[in-house]
């Protein structure tokens, strides 16, 4: 089977459909337009078997979860998402497999309303790499450089989840209740990308990310960028029902600053703007925690435990 | 070496900078801006070692070749090309492959004004995918469904040649004369994206394609999609000094045909255009020659030598 039918035959038709592409999969590129008055948010990240998913995975689960993690790069910049690009390497053409692979695209495409314009397919190691586009107004975009001294630091939804999620998928550790269990795996395998928040924090936050390495590496980027200190107090970390349930206080408070894959948004909100931050997370229905706030001391993380100053050693997820 | 290190160190400096480029490596999105009026262009294509390339193959060639394949498509559609991003898979972090492949890319991004504007780097077997995004009016954009029966087929400057030098490689055949050689392997390790053909055949040609598989295969995409059909004259194909040279006719015909790694466009004009073309082509420099004719037959491709119809059986690159 050649490549233009690979993704003629089990992907083109799937895909929601938008009004601003003028040229879908099926051409040597894609024709889009970009709404006046908004710059492109463009982000590629790959997602490979054996690092970032079992081979062995639902397809329909390594593909939702390949489009989660670009969105959640474009929601930490307060895009709107648009449209999506696909590169596949497979050791062979399995129909099963790539119509297992895109249901879960179709599915993303048609919840998040973005379309698949484009896409490749090789002949390799299953690895399978997205490049995700969007939209924002220029001077509304969340940098990671635009973090104040002073600022309040928020996280969204709950930390560690996913860490336990693949200790536990991994045999690594066994977590009794078997709800909490499924809760865990379903938070690393169905990431939710803040697409809303992100795009509600236009205009409020200073500062945001997404923490696709684990808190500790990720805030790491904000403090570098924005020449800022952060003290975090992992007391106030939110941890899940689930997490609380399954395991000791501080083994919950590793996986909450140190395990990756949360894809949860880590954002920095001036005290002036904590009563409009408010407001408009009602509206999101996500949940958010404060659980720190930003000094002058460049590129230093301090970390309390009840406020007082504690030793911890962590680096998040390394990529080498 | 973290993600992030290697984008840093190895990337970010280098690249040509660009005005539209509002925020460039180093955020979890790049901001850029498309001009009004302007269609967004965006194609996707991964390298893999061994499939595409050697492992062993010089870091700045592949870097190159994979620059240059997209902006082969985006030639394609007439496009003006304008930010490319990077995902690499390596297994090990190797500061002297990354920078000899970091030189190739920055070479690519001077030579054709565009900037690297985001990069993934992940831990797996080699490979490279990169997207390359551009502009074109997009009344203008040159699409495979719009050749008329009638159009004239022309390809731009001669065919064959990355094929002959793959074989050459892969020493599966010999090229006495050196510079023959060199020339060869130069047209495999080098293609030159057409991009300033493709902006000049803006308003003139009625559909365009790059040849990347072999215009045998990749010509059925425009007769498909546009529902022509075509005889081309196999006598006609443009054959350089180095393949006249270096070995029999037929099989120089067989490498025009059939070998992919060319990147040159193929274009249909329609009989009125032909003027108008031939002025805009004396300011490319390029070669271009008429090879053959489109017609009512839809989708049936007709090779004729010395105006006798062949039979000939050939299907391009197959990708599985």
């Amino acid at each position: 089977m050649q490549e233009f039918s690979i993704i003629d035959t089990f992907f083109k038709q799937q895909s929601h459909q938008r009004k601003d592409v003028l040229l879908g999969i099926g051409d040597d590129a894609a024709l889009t337009l970009v709404p006046a008055g908004q710059a492109l948010v463009t982000t590629t990240d790959t997602l490979l078997a054996g690092v970032h998913f079992l081979a062995s995975a639902d397809p329909c689960i390594i593909a939702r979860k390949a489009v989660a993690v670009n969105l959640s790069d474009l929601a930490a910049m307060g895009a709107e998402p648009a449209w999506i690009s696909l590169s596949i390497s497979m050791p062979v053409a399995d129909d099963t497999w790539l119509t297992a692979f895109a249901s879960g695209i179709a599915e993303m495409t048609q919840f998040y309303s973005i379309q698949l314009i484009g896409g490749d397919t090789v002949q390799g190691p299953l690895a399978v790499t997205i490049t995700a586009q969007g939209f924002v107004p220029p001077e509304q975009a969340l940098l990671r450089s635009k973090a104040k001294p002073g600022d309040l630091v928020y996280v969204t939804g709950t930390l560690g989840d996913a860490g336990l999620g693949l200790d536990i998928l991994l045999a690594k550790t066994t977590v009794k209740d078997e709800d909490n269990t499924q809760y865990l795996l379903s938070r690393l395998h169905n990431p939710t990308p803040r697409l809303f928040v992100g795009t509600s924090l236009r205009r409020i936050a200073n500062a945001c990310i997404d923490l696709s390495d684990g808190l500790s590496s990720d805030i790491r980027h904000i403090l570098k960028a924005s020449s800022c200190g952060a003290i975090i107090h992992v007391d106030k970390l939110p941890l899940s029902k689930a997490m609380r349930e399954s395991i000791d206080p501080q083994k919950a408070v590793d996986y909450a600053l140190s395990a990756g894959d949360d894809y949860e948004l880590l954002f920095t909100v001036s005290e002036e703007q904590k009563g409009k931050l408010e407001i408009a997370m009602a509206n999101t229905n996500v949940p958010i925690t404060c659980i720190g706030q930003l000094n002058g001391m460049s590129n230093k993380l301090e970390l309390r435990l009840n406020n007082n100053v504690i030793d911890y050693q962590t680096t998040g997820y390394q990529h080498f």
